[in-house]
């Protein structure tokens, strides 16, 4: 068998892979329990490794907030000098099995979405999505936002699917992808479905008014309460696919706001990475292009498994957010066949005519035909201390696809 | 001022009536203590005024399993009966504030959706959605549906709603609108969203565990829940534009199977009708059109007010219900700007690059450019006794409109 043909057919069995996967939200628990190796006074953060000086504005103005959450220091100040001390361990999201989005910080007592690949076995986990910490905001506001999850929905919640016997994400999936959501950045359908669900798990575990109200207001209120569930399925899909011989599909991409990183398939846990892209987009009252951060996040695994700017054609309601026309956002769908193994077999957009999602981006075909995939995300600020200041369209940076496709050739020339 | 602007300006009036009513569910109750003028042995149906021996077959089971339900007969041939010796009186949904789905029966012991329109203080009123009953099916499995949403759903979503202080509908309107539902067919954001504010409602009246849980239940599960609630709204949104002197726009458009009918502002109750047409769709397995009967319900009043088939380019969902490509559904939808005469300002469709609804529909432009509202539809059996069969498109006779235009020129020529 020659090598082409070794390619294709180790392609084709990663694609199986990422397209029979059934996400499944088994529990809701502090990272610490959960969490392969958080150990210690750690903190995971998105986007392939950095060293705590080489971190971005909104990164370390997020690592300072969960420092002081967690109660390792009482200001910002303190913290700073911890981290600069080295006495925080960081470590990438990705090498635990997690993803988190924007700066993605997860400490210790933070709980997590804990999501098991049925088909598979593996587990994933991706933190809550709100609009402050997570953008690098440490003010009281947004670490009590962190404290209300952590002391009152995160534990409802747990209590009403352990009632449920865990929540089945593809059907929700599914449904959301023929009710507009691209699933990345935009959460109203498959939010509210997932709310109508929990709200019967919180019915059935009889959790006491007190809880139950203010955490029925959470669900209907959130519409971007999914992203999470979306990022730890996705995770939760794409780590078996990890680790095949021959594969030029991707696995994994993912930003930290100063670096883009992609991981291949048949390529091993190396990251191929190259500096963060400039997010065109819109922005919040007060805010423009000259305060925004680079791209930052691990919230482009959605785009690795054929969400997020791949589905933005079946998305429109997503363009008041990130701008562009119904015609932009189906040209970017239709692009991204080009790069793509496959079509999922179920995952499926009424505007394409119920087309699947394109999924298994493959490498040589990013480079061949120059296109590169296209993420829709927020953007932060590009200073610490920031809640989310907007939200735009980026495509990955070629260099990385260059990179990996010159490591590919190297291992796999016969 | 000359005939054209009175016209001009009547229309204009009877358009920001359409685009400013605010609809409210504010009461689930009885037909019998809310409807006006339901008294004694009376069932309402769906489209223009019709006697018994002229209803078609899927409209007489309906009326049958009213019969049935209510008590007044204990078997199908002894509600004939009643119903051959004119005992029980038959009377349009139109004439009582009042809208129903397909055969659109409603008798005084059915709890009926009760929307305000805070903006004019009206009510109307629209039974529950099912898929047997309303279609002509009046089975004891069908009537046992009827039973258990008179004694558990009703009353309980009753509860919760009196604790929540009613319901606004606009916001889940504009947000399902955006979210691939067109509200005639497609009604499965609606349905979410407004579960989700039903959950809170439920536990804020602390209903006990075994009416809670199968009516959250019910809730997730019915995706065509909201089409009651749009109808009503719809009914009590045109309700307000009836009777603007000089006005040739539709309020309106309703079928009973055997005739389609039409009312227009100016031109008071009279009803322009036509034979009922035949419904172009598919169908469920074990039917084909020789089955069918033709088109029927008060559902039309969606597309009265800019929703339904007028709004199909942002609902490619639906497509796997009635068929057709997204590209025939967007080429609908713009069609339908040329016989409306304005754009809704909040009923926006994202994948027309954030375009309002069109409303107001026009008997002139109608007759002048001899296009047709287009309506998407469920369609029912030609005999009495089954359920639902299939859904499809279907467009308002044009002899409707020509025969108003007439009576319209008789009426205004000066």
């Amino acid at each position: 068998m020659d090598i082409k043909q070794r390619i294709t057919e180790a392609n084709e069995e990663v694609v199986r892979r990422l397209t029979s996967g059934l996400p499944v939200l088994v529990d809701i628990a502090p990272a610490g329990e959960v969490i392969p190796g958080m150990e210690g006074k750690m903190i995971t953060h998105s986007g392939p490794p950095i060293e705590w000086s080489r971190m971005c504005g909104a990164q370390q103005g997020s690592v300072i907030g969960s420092v002081i959450y967690e109660g390792w220091a009482e200001t910002p100040e303190d913290a700073r000098a911890l981290l600069d001390g080295g006495e925080i361990h960081l470590e990438p999201n990705h090498s635990h099995s997690t993803v988190g989005p924007m700066a993605g910080t997860i400490s210790p007592s933070a709980p997590v979405w804990v999501v098991e690949n049925r088909t598979f076995g593996n587990r994933a986990f991706c933190r809550q999505v709100e609009p402050r910490q997570q953008f690098g905001d440490y003010s009281p506001d947004a670490l009590d936002g962190l404290r209300r999850w952590r002391d009152l929905f995160a534990p409802t919640l747990r209590e009403a699917l352990l009632h449920l016997g865990g929540v089945e994400l593809d059907p929700i999936i599914i449904q959301a992808l023929q009710m507009g959501d691209e699933l990345h950045n935009r959460h109203s359908a498959s939010s509210s479905l997932f709310a109508n669900q929990m709200a019967i798990g919180i019915a059935k575990a009889g959790v006491p008014l007190d809880r139950a109200l203010p955490t029925l207001g959470h669900l209907a209120g959130h519409n971007l309460l999914f992203l999470g569930l979306a990022m730890a399925a996705g995770k939760a899909i794409t780590d078996p696919a990890r680790g095949v011989e021959s594969s030029s599909v991707v696995i994994a991409m993912c930003r930290n706001g100063t670096e883009f990183g992609i991981q291949v398939s048949g390529l091993g846990d190396e990251w191929f990475v190259a500096p963060a892209p400039v997010v065109e987009g819109l922005y919040l009252p007060g805010f423009t292009s000259s305060d925004a951060g680079l791209d930052m996040g691990d919230s482009a695994i959605t785009e690795t498994v054929g969400w997020g700017g791949f589905a933005l054609g079946g998305a429109p309601g997503i363009l008041a957010l990130v701008g562009g026309t119904p015609e932009d956002a189906l040209g970017y769908t239709r692009e991204m066949r080009g790069i793509t193994t496959a079509k999922h077999p179920t995952h499926r957009m009424p505007a394409l005519g119920f087309e699947g999602t394109s999924v298994g981006i493959d490498i040589r075909k990013v480079v061949q035909t120059d296109v590169s995939p296209i993420i829709d995300t927020a953007i932060a600020h590009r200073e610490a201390g920031h809640p989310i200041i907007g939200a735009g369209m980026v495509r990955a940076p070629m260099e990385c696809f260059k990179g990996a496709l010159r490591a590919f050739g190297r291992r796999y020339t016969p």
